[in-house]
């Protein structure tokens, strides 16, 4: 029963996401310019996914393949694992897809709609971004939910575990691919276009003549819109997956303890729906207060169906082998759902320009880049403490209520309003892509000011939403990694066995390798784009004057072609490592449980340091623009651009392919943990 | 036996340093201005050296009598707990000040030197390193096996281990002082002089003209003497207790198992004494070549008599329940020996602007400071992985030979040679002083050629000091971690225990706050600076014709006073965090298990890209000068200078500031173990 009100609500979020993606359509797209614009973003935007998707459907007819060999050898793999494993996939690849499209149809329909005024321009781009969020909740869950349906009758838990493992599998494929990938192609265009473009040639940011202005425009769709989509889609059905996998470990498979994530995630649906159409609804009052609304709203409501849900369906839950009531139950869940919240106001407070970190990287730019860049590396640092023990404590509280069940049901709890909260994230993109398509189309100087608002607005949710994406990540490996220690049963994972240690070792280094790969990536991408567009500024007669175009397709290449060449690596390292650790004589099951645990807490770390130095840099740039410390300009702005440009590829790049890190090892180590146990 | 033979040849390593020690008294220390500016030098080191012994007269006193008073109420602590603390502190800043009062007394010793030729300089300036490496040693391995003679027959074997970690305690509490201390004082003095001496008043580097430049010369002493004296002085003393600890938990007080640490180490100081021979033997030959040799034969020596000592001894070894052939002990040993020289190898493959990593970040330079400093944290990051991968195979192949207590030796292993490379990184800030008072004193061109070429060489060996130094100190605080989970006896560790899971959390978190700490003092301190040197070039008329002297001891004053404000926090939080963390209910000792497994594995990571990034900068910047991508003055140069300065504060403050948090933290944790057993 609560199987196919999940499958039904999940189904109904993609309907709504429908009508939006119909209603953001029908929006007037303008004329001239702008319509020429968004089309080359557009192009740009398919281009890439076209020449991801082949690289894709490689890689997933290849995986799916091992893993039905694998179904051969081993028991531990199940004959189902592997279609799961393409569904998910094709899924994670389906959300991303419609939120690439609807993004780089709203944008321009964003900046027609601010001519109007600015709540138009809001309600454009919101309902784009309810699109992202409903689409990706409700093909989660209307997957999961589907697949429960289908094998808990005709496999046992432990093969039906897998297959959803297998799922989760295919999720998290593709959100490295579309994270890292993502990553590289936004910020090598970024980064090549702001060296040569305002640095060298001195035209202002989102020039029409700057050759690689469409790339970046497009990288901040494939990056924020699609990257973050797929990461979020993976965290989220992980998190319910997990609740599941450990729920069946002592539970029967239709009992409330196993349903229990899918009820909540669909009341998570429902409580974000409300939360969407209070956003609408507050549309002509304060941008940033309507949307801050619509989270409260969503959360207060998810809280108290959540309490009224497992009150009425259960006095008390059985966890392994104890008896609990259900308000310890409900706790657990709500711990994750605060530590969220605590997450994305510790990341403001840390990036944003109001409070006294930021400021005080605006300051240290007075004395120059290097003093600008040491303070941001320590506030990046010292932003770490608040989310690292806000998390301990939600896991320490879940489990002492619940035990490990309860840390994967803080994750679900933590991720159950994320139709809303990503609604609110693919909003900041979207809006960015119209202040830069009403730059580039020559838009009046109040339409300008109108989308440069809302695009304002977007940076901040995007800081919060970068906050958040990381804590539910992390706690998502948690609940993982729980699942991981529960499915290898009776093997000791003590530290004091070195054995253990140099897994904790190995799983530390990895986020450290994967970071430099990706910033590498990024260095030599961007060094490509710099030489691109100076040949195309020395070669192209009169492109500075305005008067012959820019070969924009190139520069759209130079990132497409880096892009995919250099996420293969960091992919392939996410997936052998754990396997090799798992089967290496010696190290086995008992050491990939030291790699996960060290690759989650490193992981972790280094995700907040990169995400939010990169935003304090960010922001403390802009704080200067403001006119603080000289303005714009200014020596001080001058060294605070070097620090802004040095945290692009940390925060866009490096940090958020952490976030599918952790996740993919995790999940890896669980669909083929039968194999360490030999 | 064993215990007296150490003791004696401990003191003959004293007696030996004290020898060095008057030949470089005895040597001309020229005159005028070069005798001035070293007497200014020296005076700022004293001015340093006597602030900080206030404090920690304070801190010792108070921490002894908190032991003692622990000893009261837990027999877990010995009643000599505290007087092993107080001894090892001593014996610490003993080590120390003999070391700064030497090298402030060589390096203007070696300026004069060098005016007859490069190899006297050499001769001088490697003397000095001498006495500082034969002290440390010398003081180390005498205190420990005094300890043991002493005790060993009139406490039991638990409190005897108590005993000789308060010895540990007191030098490691030195060491973190000492280190951050320094390491504070260094760059605020450094960062502060170059942003307004180089990059304003436009002066060169070492002109006595910048009110900093006494501070930033004293800075080399303080951070790179004392600071690394001190920290080796801790992993040797830390490993070789470690070993005996173990030793005792499974053998008697007085069996070759836990004797042959003291052995090894005997014959270590030996094998070093004949290195430093064949560097005094070989100096007229290209220094840096004569110092490989050094090391070399020094570490080869170590491996021959160690293993003639380990098979006469005894044939078979009894680890624990199992007996083990002699030769396992001594892979077991030379396992550790073995890591070092790969860690110094990869250090400098990834630092020297010989290969590859390096020239990279120089290229990067020409598209500006961003671009160098994404480059250079890619190669930071990369740089971890050999470390890692090294360590983790010599701590697992010692474990499969020889348990627990084969982890201890690798440890000892690694630094038994200590007293050889110790000199030849001592060598470095002494040549880099020499050049420094050259160039401020006006020496001739060529005589300041020599210097510098003197100077060059140290900065290759204080690079692969700074490897080394990391290594060892991540497995001596695998060794002392060992021991506690072999102390802490039955407590299971298990990491699917979420209390285990939050320590690692933990754990890995104190690094990155410990860094932002570190990194924010040296920031706020370099802007007193900066504007302290600003307010002397304003006020002070003639100063920068050279016609008034500026104020050095206002600058020496700013820089004390931040490195000894700065750093007490950074310390407290090192000793209280595991205390609390084992106290804490739900948490205990398998919480602090995870907080020191943490640790190790991010503060190790950390250290190492923090070390290896700022020598790469450093040495990108150099290359550049050398007249690579547009040579001193171009671009490229800038845009080095500012990665240079931002690995200022990396590389000489928080990194190595974590070698002695991970050791710190491991024997406070040792110390209280009972406390947290409850």
């Amino acid at each position: 029963m609560i199987g196919y009100i999940a499958l039904g609500i999940g189904l109904l979020s993609i309907v709504i996401a429908l009508i939006f993606a119909m209603y953001v359509k029908k929006k007037d797209q303008g004329e001239g310019l702008m319509v020429e614009i968004a089309g080359y973003i557009r192009h740009g935007a398919m281009t890439f996914l076209n020449a991801e998707y082949k690289y894709l459907s490689i890689y997933i007819v290849v995986v799916a393949i091992l893993l039905y060999i694998g179904s051969l050898f081993s028991k531990g793999i199940s004959a189902y694992t592997w279609i799961a494993f393409v569904f998910g996939a094709i899924l994670s690849a389906l959300a991303g897809n419609v939120g690439m499209r609807i993004a780089t149809l709203a944008n321009v329909r964003t900046a027609k709609a601010v001519e109007t005024d600015t709540s138009s321009g809001l309600k454009v781009a919101f309902s784009s971004g309810a699109v992202m969020g409903l689409t990706v909740v409700g093909l989660g869950l209307a997957g999961v939910s589907a697949l429960y349906i289908i094998f808990k009758d005709i496999v046992n838990t432990v093969e039906l575990s897998n297959i959803l493992f297998g799922f989760g599998f295919g999720a998290s494929s593709i959100a490295l691919f579309a994270r890292v990938g993502g990553g590289i192609y936004t910020k090598a265009a970024d980064v090549g276009a702001d060296l040569v473009g305002k640095i060298e040639a001195g035209i202002p940011e989102d020039d029409p003549r700057n050759p690689a202005v469409i790339a970046d425009n497009v990288g901040d769709n494939v990056g924020d819109t699609a990257g973050m989509g797929a990461d979020l889609f993976e965290s989220y059905v992980d998190s319910i997956i997990a609740t599941i996998a450990i729920g069946v470990m002592f539970a029967l498979v239709s009992s409330i303890e196993v349903l229990l994530p899918l009820l909540i995630a669909a009341i998570g649906i429902i409580s974000s729906l409300i939360g969407i159409s209070v956003v609408v609804a507050l549309r002509n009052n304060d941008p940033s207060k309507a949307m801050n609304m619509g989270v409260i709203t969503s959360a207060v409501i998810m809280m108290v169906f959540a309490g009224i849900a497992i009150y009425y369906l259960s006095p008390t839950y059985h966890i392994f082998n104890t008896t609990v009531p259900w308000y310890y139950i409900f706790i657990a869940l709500i711990s994750g759902l605060f530590a969220g919240i605590v997450i994305g106001f510790a990341t403001e407070y840390y990036t944003s320009d109001k409070y006294k970190p930021t400021q005080e990287i605006a300051k240290a730019s007075t004395t120059g880049a290097a003093t600008n860049l040491i303070t941001g590396m320590a506030v990046g640092m010292l932003s770490t403490v608040i989310p690292i023990i806000t998390v301990s404590v939600a896991i320490l509280v879940a489990y002492y209520l619940a035990g490990l069940y309860g840390i994967a049901l803080a994750a679900v709890g933590m991720l159950s309003t994320l139709g809303m909260t990503l609604s609110m994230d693919t909003y900041g993109p979207v809006a960015d892509n119209a202040a830069g398509i009403a730059e580039m189309a020559h838009l009046g100087k109040e339409v300008r000011e109108r989308a440069e608002g809302l695009d304002a607005i977007g940076n901040t949710t995007a800081a919060i939403g970068k906050g958040f994406a990381i804590g539910s990540a992390a706690l998502t490996a948690l609940a993982l990694f729980a699942t991981f220690t529960n499915s290898v049963g009776n093997v000791t994972m003590d530290i004091s066995d070195p054995a253990v240690t140099v897994g904790i070792f190995i799983g530390a280094l990895m986020p450290f390798l994967f970071s430099a790969l990706a910033l590498k990536a990024v260095g030599v991408a961007a060094e490509d784009m710099v030489n691109e567009v100076r040949r195309q500024f020395k070669e192209i007669k009169g492109i500075l004057e305005g008067k012959a175009k820019p070969d924009y397709n190139k520069c759209i290449e130079i990132s497409t072609q880096a892009a995919i060449k250099k996420m293969m690596l960091p992919t392939l390292l996410a997936i052998i490592v754990p396997i090799v650790v798992g089967v290496t004589p010696g190290l086995g099951a008992k050491a990939v449980g030291g790699v996960l645990a060290g690759s989650i807490a490193s992981g972790f770390l280094l995700a907040i340091y990169m995400a939010n130095a990169g935003g304090a840099w960010d922001n403390a740039k802009k704080y200067i623009e403001k006119g603080e410390f000289g303005g714009k300009g200014g020596d001080a702005h001058k060294a605070a651009v070097v620090g802004d440009t040095v945290g692009d590829p940390l925060k866009d790049t490096a940090g958020p392919s952490l976030n599918i890190l952790i996740k993919l090892m995790s999940i890896v180590s669980l669909i083929f943990a039968s194999f360490f146990l030999r």
